[in-house]
C-alpha cells in the first residue's frame, strides 16, 4: 500500500496518522514512471530531474524525487524511464481527423481548385460514416504516435469519430459540423441543427474521454440565423462552439460587402462571441477585432502550418496574447498541412512569426509548449484535466527519449519545439492507459486500419 | 555472373554477345535493391513500381523492373525494400556540423546577443580539433539517420570534420573557414589563406567521398583583399568558394555604406563571382543582384529555416529560379536552426514562400525535391556522382518506410515534402555502403560519440 500526498510518496505510514496529517489515502498506483526527467513547467522550462510520477484510477497521484520513494517501490506496471524526459501529452486544439484521407491528394494548388475540383467532389463522393470512421482513426494513430493526447475534431459524421477517438484512447473534443449546404451525413441542410442536437445528446456523459461539442464550418457558409441557432444550442447543453472565422483576405472582402463588418465584428454583433467559443483562423484580424475577443473572453486557434501552405496568410498572434486572448495550436486537417504533427507544428509557428516580425525575440519556445499543452488545454475547457503534470490531473504525458543525435545536447526545453518531432515520443499515457510504448502502438489494431484506409484511397485514386 | 546493361539484368549472357550487343560487362552485384518503389525522377514525379536497383563498386550499375531480374537473382548482399520508397539520398548544401554543440544553446534572443554574447565566447573558449572532430560525426550521425547522404560544410579545425565525415561514410565538401579575426586555429588572421592552402593541399585527392573547398565566411568580416586571396587560392586548386552573403539587412547597410555597394555588386566588382561561388543565404537581393549572379553562374543556396528562427527574412526564391539561378538547400548549424532534417527544411521553405506570395502554387514539391536532391548536386559540382538514381552514378539513395501512419495514404511524392521527416528513413547507402539500415546506424560507434558529446556539453554548461 502507498499513501500518497502532493510531491511524496511513502510506503506503509498509518493510515489514521495519514488522515490526522492532512495526507490523502491511495490504493498502490497501477502505474509507476521511475528515473524520469519531468518538464513540470513548460512556461519557466523548469525541468525535474531524477523523479516518478504514480498514476492511480487514470489520475496523477504522485510527482516527486526518486529518493522519497521505497527502495522497492510497488505498482501494478512499472516503466523506466532512465533519464528521459517526461512532459504533459500535447492539445492539438484543431484538426478534421477525418481528412487524413486527402493528405497530399491535391497539394500547391490555388485555393479554388483545390476546394472545388478537389477536395469538395473527393468528399461528395467517398464521406460516409465508414470513412470516418477508419480515417479518424488513422488520425488518431497518428496523433498519438506523435504525442498528442487531447484532439479537438471537427467534421461531419462525427459520431464515427467519436467512436474511432474512444476506441483509440485518445482525450477528444468532438465537434459535429453544421453548414448551410447539404453535407456528408446531413443532405437536408434544414436539418443541420437538429442532426447536431442529436450528436450533443448522444454523447453527453458517454465517455469520460470525449466531450461533444460543435462546429459551424464559418459565416460564409452558414447564415446568421444557423450561427445563432447553433450557438443557442451549444449553450443550451454548455458545449463549445468552434467556427472557421477570419481565413482569408477574400472572407474578410466578402464579409464586409454582405455585412459591412469584420467576421470577428459580424459574431460579436449576433451575440455569438464568449468564451465558449472558440475562433480558428483569425488571420485577419482588426485591432477592435481582437479587442472584442479579448473583452468577451473568446477562444482562438491558430493553424500556421495550413495558413501557410494554402497561402492565407499569418495571424497576429502577439498581439493576441499580448492583449490576453487564449490561444491553441492546431494542424487543421491532413488535406493543407499535410500531417498532425504538433511539434512540427510548433516549430513551424515560432520560426514563421519570428521572420514575419524579423525579430528572434518573437514567440519564445516557452510560448509554444504552453499553447501546445496548458493554454491549449484552457481552449478547450480542459485544465481541469490535462495540459500539464500535477497530481489531481489526468494522466496524459508522453516521454520522450532524448539520446538521438538530434536532441543531443538538451540544454532546455526549446529544443523540443525547434529540434523535436512526433516521432521522438516512445510512449503515450492518456488516462492513465499506456496506448504507446517504446513506440509500440497498442491502442488498436493499426494494421487493420491502415489496411482499411488504403483500400479506401484506391477509391480516391480512382476517381481522379 | 550478371551482364549489364542500363535498366536491365541478365543472368548467364555469352560475354562476346554482350560486347557485340554494347553490353557493359559488369561483375555479380554488390548489393541488390528488390521490390522497391523508385523515385526515379522528383522534378515529374515519376515513381516505378516493382523495381531493383543494383549496385557494384559503389556505383549504381542496373535499374529496371523486377521482372527482369532472374527468379533467383545473385548478389553478395540483397535488401528486400518490400514496396517501399526508394529514392536519391539528399544533399545539404550549406552547414556548420561542428555547432551541433550549441544546439539550442541560446534560443530566441536578439541576434547580436545570441552572437557576441552566447556563440561567439562558446567558440572562443570550446572549439577545438577534438571538438570539431566528435561535433561533426555527431552532425554526420544526424545527417545520415535523416536521409542526408552529401553534405557541404564549413567551419574552422575542418580537418577534423573532414576526418569525421570520411569516418562517417559521408559524401561531403569540406571547406576551411577564413575570417580577419583570430579565430579557432588560425589565432593569428595573416595565416588565415595559408591554412586554407595547406587544408586543401592535404585533402585533394585523399578520399574519394570529400572534396576540400574554402569558405570566406563574409563580406562584414572578410576585407576584399583576404576574399580576392581566397578565392585565387580557390581557382588555382579548382575548389568550391563558398561565402555567407547578404543574410540581413543590417549587412546590406553596412554594405552599401562601406563600400556603395549591395553584398552581391561588392564581390562582382571583385571577380568573385563565377560557377564555382556559391552564395549562401541571399535573403536581401535587389534585381541586379540577381541578374549578376545569373550572369556570372553563380550558385546560391538558401537556409530558410535558419532564416526564420533569427528572423532575417525572406530570400527572393521564385526570383532566383525563375531567372535560372541553381538553388541548393541547407540546414545552416544547429545554434540556428536547430536541427539537420533537409525533409523538414522542405516543408518549411515551401510553406514559407506560399505564405510569403499569398499563392498556395508557389514553389511546387517537386522543385523542393529538386533543391535537395538534383539541384543541390549540381551546386555542389556533384551532378556527376550524386542527387539522383541513375545508372553510372554513385549509389547514394535512401528506403523510406511508407506503412506509417503519417505518410498513408501516399498519393504522390510530395508526401515526402509536407509529412515526412527525417526518420521517415530506414537505410541509407552512401557510395554503395550501408551505414544505416532498419534504422540501425552502422556507420561507427554512435554511442562513444553520444559520450563524448555529452562531455563537451557539461563544458559549456559549466561556462554558462
Amino acid at each position: 500500500m502507498y499513501y500518497i500526498c502532493p510531491g511524496l510518496l511513502f510506503a506503509n505510514l498509518d493510515i489514521q496518522l495519514c488522515s490526522l496529517l492532512g495526507i490523502t489515502f491511495v490504493p498502490k498506483p497501477d502505474l509507476l514512471l521511475i528515473n524520469a526527467t519531468l518538464l513540470v513547467n513548460p512556461v519557466d522550462g523548469c525541468m525535474q530531474e531524477d523523479a516518478y510520477l504514480a498514476v492511480a484510477d487514470g489520475a496523477i497521484v504522485g510527482i516527486g524525487a526518486m529518493a522519497d520513494l521505497p527502495a522497492q517501490p510497488e505498482a501494478e506496471k512499472i516503466i523506466e524511464v532512465a533519464g528521459n524526459l517526461v512532459m504533459p501529452g500535447l492539445v492539438n486544439c484543431h484538426s478534421h481527423g477525418a481528412m487524413t484521407l486527402f493528405r497530399g491528394l491535391a497539394d500547391d494548388l490555388p485555393l479554388m481548385t483545390w476546394l472545388n475540383e478537389h477536395i469538395f467532389p473527393a468528399e461528395a463522393r467517398l464521406v460516409d460514416a465508414e470513412m470516418v470512421y477508419w480515417c479518424s482513426k488513422l488520425a488518431a494513430a497518428e496523433m498519438i504516435m506523435g504525442g498528442t493526447t487531447t484532439v479537438a475534431d471537427a467534421y461531419f459524421y462525427e459520431h464515427a469519430a467519436a467512436k474511432a477517438f474512444c476506441e483509440a484512447g485518445l482525450r477528444s473534443v468532438a465537434a459535429q459540423g453544421i453548414i448551410d449546404f447539404p453535407a456528408p451525413g446531413v443532405p437536408e441542410p434544414k436539418q443541420n441543427i437538429a442532426v447536431a442536437a442529436d450528436f450533443l445528446a448522444a454523447w453527453q456523459g458517454k465517455n469520460s474521454l470525449l466531450t461533444p461539442a460543435l462546429f459551424c464550418h464559418s459565416p460564409y457558409t452558414c447564415g446568421p440565423d444557423t450561427m445563432q441557432r447553433a450557438k443557442a444550442l451549444a449553450r443550451e447543453a454548455g458545449s463549445l462552439f468552434f467556427i472557421h472565422l477570419a481565413e482569408t483576405r477574400d472572407e474578410i472582402a466578402q464579409s464586409k460587402a454582405q455585412h459591412r463588418k469584420t467576421p470577428v465584428g459580424l459574431l460579436h454583433g449576433l451575440g455569438l462571441l464568449d468564451e465558449n467559443t472558440v475562433c480558428v483562423h483569425c488571420v485577419w484580424l482588426t485591432e477592435d477585432d481582437v479587442r472584442l475577443l479579448q473583452e468577451t473572453g473568446a477562444k482562438v486557434v491558430t493553424c500556421p502550418e495550413s495558413n501557410m501552405k494554402l497561402g492565407s496568410g499569418i495571424a497576429p498572434l502577439s498581439e493576441l496574447l499580448a492583449a490576453g486572448v487564449q490561444v491553441g495550436l492546431g494542424t487543421d486537417g491532413c488535406a493543407s498541412n499535410n500531417d498532425l504533427d504538433l511539434f512540427q507544428e510548433m516549430a513551424s509557428c515560432a520560426r514563421l512569426h519570428k521572420v514575419a516580425s524579423r525579430e528572434p525575440t518573437c514567440l519564445p519556445a516557452s510560448v509554444l509548449l504552453d499553447m501546445a499543452m496548458g493554454m491549449g488545454a484552457e481552449v478547450l475547457g480542459l485544465a481541469r484535466q490535462t495540459g500539464c503534470l500535477a497530481v489531481g490531473l489526468r494522466a496524459d504525458c508522453v516521454i520522450i527519449e532524448r539520446r538521438k543525435p538530434h536532441l543531443s545536447p538538451f540544454y532546455n526545453p526549446g529544443t523540443l519545439v525547434y529540434a523535436g518531432r512526433g516521432s521522438d515520443v516512445s510512449t503515450v499515457l492518456i488516462d492513465g492507459r499506456v496506448v504507446m510504448q517504446d513506440r509500440r502502438f497498442l491502442a488498436f489494431d493499426l494494421a487493420e486500419t491502415l489496411d482499411e484506409v488504403r483500400r479506401l484511397a484506391k477509391r480516391v485514386r480512382a476517381g481522379e
